[in-house]
Order: C-alpha cells, then structure tokens, then sequence
C-alpha cells in the first residue's frame, strides 16, 4: 500500500505514526492547499513529495491508496475525487455527511472494483472484538450506555466567537459527528440497526451541537449514547444483560479496559493491553484484506458503516442539526 | 413523633432502625393486615401494639404520625384515611400515581394543618445537599447521568411467571416508579422542572416496565436517568459543566461517594461518610420541621414532590405504562 494523505490535522501525524509501525504500508506522499501546512509531517515521516495540487497528486502513479483526512464535510468530494482517479480509499470517520454521498462512493468504488474503508478505530480494536465474543454471557441485553466526552481543544476559541471547523455546520462538524460517532459505531457493531433514533443536543447559536445525547430503541432493550465536546467527565460504557453486564473504563474510540461480571461472582479483567497508536489495527486490517484481495470483507465492512450512517443522519435530523449536503 | 407503620416489606425494617437510631421519634404501633406478618417486625423493635384494622388504629389517639409502606398503588388511599382521621403522614416514594392523587393528599392536609412528608432518602443526605452547593463551580451545565441499576429479588419470580406487585401495574410498580424515581428526584432537585420529558422503557408483556431511560430536556442541558430492576451495573451519576466535573461512584438512594475534577486539576474528594442508615437523615429532618413547627419548609418539600410527581407521570405516560389511578 502506496498512501498519500489528505489533511495536515493531528488525526494525519497519528495515521502516519501507524503507518510507520505497520508492515508493508508506506506514504509517499502529502496533499495540503499550502505548502507549509505539510512540511512538519513530511518532515518528521521523511516523505519527500508535497502536492498543492490535488488533481496533480491523483494522476501520480505511484500512490495506489488515499487517506482522506479533510474537513468532514469535504470527505466525500476527496473521496470521489480519488475513486474516479483509480485510487483505493481510506477515509475518516464520519464517512460522509449524508447517506446520498456514501452510497455514491461505494457505487463507484464497487464499478472500478476498488477499496473503500472507513477509518473508525473502534470497530478494529481487539478488546471491542472480544467484547463482542463475551455478549451471550451477559444473557438478554437490557440496557446500554456510552460516555466518550472530551472538552474540545477548539471550545474556547468557539466560545470566544470563532468559529473552527469542529463546530461549523458548514464542515459537517459537531458532536455527534465528531465524537457520538464512536458510540454509534460502538453500539450498531455489536447490536445493528436500532429501530427508533433520538438525539437530544446541545445546539449553540449557529445550529451546531457541542453536547448531546442519542437514545437507539432495540428490541427489548435501550442503548444511550452521550458524547460531548464542551465539557469532560469520565468516559464510561456498560452494557447490561439479565445475567451480568460489562464496564469499559474508557473512551469507545480506545476500548482500552473492561471488565465483566456474572451474577454475584467477583469481575473478571479479560481486557488486553492494545497498542497505544490508536490507528494501528485498522490498518492492519485493511492492509491484510487489501493483501489478500478480501474484497467481499471490504463490502462487509461498507454494509456496516451504512447502517452507521443511516442512524448517524437520522440522529442529526432529529436533532434538525443541517448541513450543505442536505441541500444537495 | 408517635409514629405507626402501615406495611411490613423490607423498608419498614429500615425504616424502624432509622426510628431506634433517632431521638424524638418513637414507634408505637404496626397496622398489618395479618398479624403474624406485622409480628416479626414488632418483636425486633419492641413494638407492643399491632393492629389488623387500620381504622381502629387511626383512632388510637397515642398515635399522631403514619409511615405509608404500603404497595405504590395503596399510598394514596392510607395517606388520605390517616389524613382524614388528623394523623401526620410520612408517605414512601413514589408519593402516589398522578399528580392528582398527590393534590388531594396537600389540599387535605393543609386543610387540616396536618404535616405531609415523602420519604425520599436522596433529597436529604449530606452529600447531596453539599453537591447542590458545589454545582456553580461547574461552569454551564450541560449533561447529566444517572444510573441505578438493581437486579430486583423479585425478577426470577417474575421471569418464572408469578407477578410480584413491584412488577405489577395494578400495583403501580416498574422500574420508573420504584428505581428511577430516585434519578428524577436526584435531577429535580438540583435543575427544577425540565423542559421535555421522554422515557424509553424495556416493558414486559404484562405492561409494566422492567428497565428504561429517562431523557429530561433542560435549557442548555440533558439529563439521562437510567433505572433497570432487570439487570445490574456499576450505579454512576455524573453532573458535566464547562468548567468540571463531579462523578458519584454510588446509587441516587445514597449518594453515598463523590469526587469533582475542576478543568485539569486533580480531583478533590468531599463526599463524607454518612449514616449507613439509608432513611437516617430524613427523619431527622422531618422530626426537626415538626418539632419548631416549620410548616413553611413541609410545604417546600411538597412543592419539590409535586414536580417530581409532574415528571414522573409525564415519562410514564410517555411510555403507555397505564396503572388504575389513571382511569379515576
């Protein structure tokens, strides 16, 4: 895997960080609308070629794959754009803003028989997969519920009367685009679609949620997602069955440490020590299927982030948080 | 305070080591209506008289005080009976089933200067009353959750197909009206009225809801309240502003640990050991209001019952839980 990246946001130095503990996946190169936005990445990774021109990057045939790590409301014109060039894609959460533009993605992706993958770490984490494998101990789930709250670095500038990306609706930004997303993938990875969505939100003036919370309605049980960017707290997810229920100390975007309890017997601590370069596994992952051709595991994949999107759309309307895509 | 108990379950054991463990207030008397059910509890606390017809007991003119124990559906019918015949009343939470029925209680006994308590042991612990005076050092609210979560003693028999009353409509049991209720009280007490009201209830084929979610809209925040009987889980509540944080590793009924986290600073932990006695400090409190004759303060504490009892019919009937007291 040949990479080029596009976007000089600190997701980008932790993508390349991965990409430098990983095996057979190198970048070659860097996309930024100047020069200088780029240079300390490449830089610090040794990559030699800085593109101002992202047509120009895509026609280099030395890149098989892009990452595309733009503002979120621009992930889907990146994306498209590197599809229709012939490139494989790995694009960051969330994909795209509406379900429209990720079905025209996978549309053409699947027409050049080419691989697009969603860069969501939380799906990739070893101790998220074995969370999964642990379900049916827990017996009938009941209740489920995610914290991933992080003061954003932005919120004061934000509060202050600018008005970064993050928390611009005119970038896709927000919340629940921005952070909910991990417990929405959290959520409909181990459980699927919900049948109702609600999302309660914090809207500042300018329409944007800094805070809220989604409630998917499953079958028997509820699932509560928080995710906050204007404030902290303890990150803390649990899932409930009649049987036992699992605590994870952490942000679902890390899954760094769980435990379970069975009845009244004493917790468990299966959880692993996961490397700390958050992006690691998902690269792994997606080298490996690239590797073997796996492209029906790709599809699988696609299938799921649908079903994030859908929900993750519905949420925002119901919210009536709106974004240029809307409009489309 | 003179007090008879009305009801024999496991808070009126409580409720008598709360009455031993205090000075001023005495228990003179158990209306039962069997007496080998009463018999075990009089022993215990040296009780002399049992009663197996309540309104001979409400005649007994040694008596001025009744503890309301009785199932959730009954409260209303012995509050009003001993209401009726001049005896002040501690009534168990929920105080009743509609806020109806409550305004028939208030309205009678202040027709007859009588004193109306609701046993909510949340609203008066320590802890509580010190994390209400820490919440302006949060900065602008913006989430709050609570989670009391108790896998119910009852919930076997009940999945083995008995009906508990606490699982029982007729009754006016359920989660919300048994276990959330302490959350709405916990939330209520600190924000006032929410805004909107929705609940999200995992509810039986009987009806009545074993687990659900409470999300409470305030102006600027959310509130998610969270009470299973179904499953169990690591009860937390956390309160989230812009400035810090308190997280309360403790079920609402006892608020029983906490620790504030102002912006990156360590945490601070304020919370004091209280009286393991869970009904302790609100007796104190009603035996002090009674004693210098603080009608001002009972009718407080009755507007603050009033709202919760507001809240709590809405989220109920947010979720079609109908009990009989609606089709009054």
């Amino acid at each position: 895997m040949k990479v080029a990246t596009i976007g000089t946001g600190f997701i980008v130095d932790w993508f390349l960080t991965a990409v430098q503990e990983s095996s057979g996946i190198s970048c070659v190169a860097m996309y930024s609308r100047k020069k200088d936005s780029a240079k300390p990445l490449a830089d610090k990774y040794g990559i030699d070629k800085i593109y101002t021109d992202l047509d120009e990057m895509l026609q280099d045939e030395d890149i098989n794959f892009v990452y595309v790590a733009s503002p979120n409301s621009l992930h889907f014109k990146h994306s498209l754009k590197a599809l229709q060039a012939g490139k494989h894609v790995i694009c960051e959460k969330p994909f795209t803003s509406t379900v429209d533009e990720f079905d025209i993605l996978v549309d053409t992706a699947k027409e050049h028989h080419l691989y697009l993958f969603e860069a969501i770490v939380t799906a990739h984490m070893p101790n998220y997969l074995n969370i999964r494998k642990q379900l049916p101990r827990l017996g009938t789930i009941r209740m489920v519920q995610c914290n991933f709250s992080q003061y954003s670095s932005r919120y004061d500038k934000f509060l202050a009367g600018e008005t970064p990306n993050v928390f611009n609706p005119e970038f896709s930004g927000g919340a629940l685009s921005d952070i909910n997303i991990y417990n929405l993938h959290y959520v409909i990875g181990l459980f699927g679609k919900p049948t109702g969505i609600h999302y309660y939100a914090n809207k500042h003036t300018n329409g944007i949620d800094t805070s809220g919370v989604a409630v998917l309605e499953y079958d028997g049980f509820q699932a509560v997602c928080v995710g906050c960017k204007d404030t902290r707290s303890e990150c803390i997810t649990q899932i409930q069955g009649e049987k036992g229920f699992i605590t994870m100390r952490s942000e679902t975007s890390k899954c760094a440490d769980y435990t379970i309890q069975i009845g009244k017997e004493k917790p468990e601590h299966p959880s692993i020590q996961q490397n700390d370069i958050a992006l690691y596994y998902e690269l792994q992952d997606f080298r490996d299927i690239f590797k073997i051709d796996d492209y029906e595991r790709c599809l699988q994949l696609l299938a799921y982030s649908r079903t994030v999107m859908e929900v993750y759309e519905e949420a925002r309307r119901d919210a009536g948080i709106l974004f240029p895509a809307d409009r489309k």
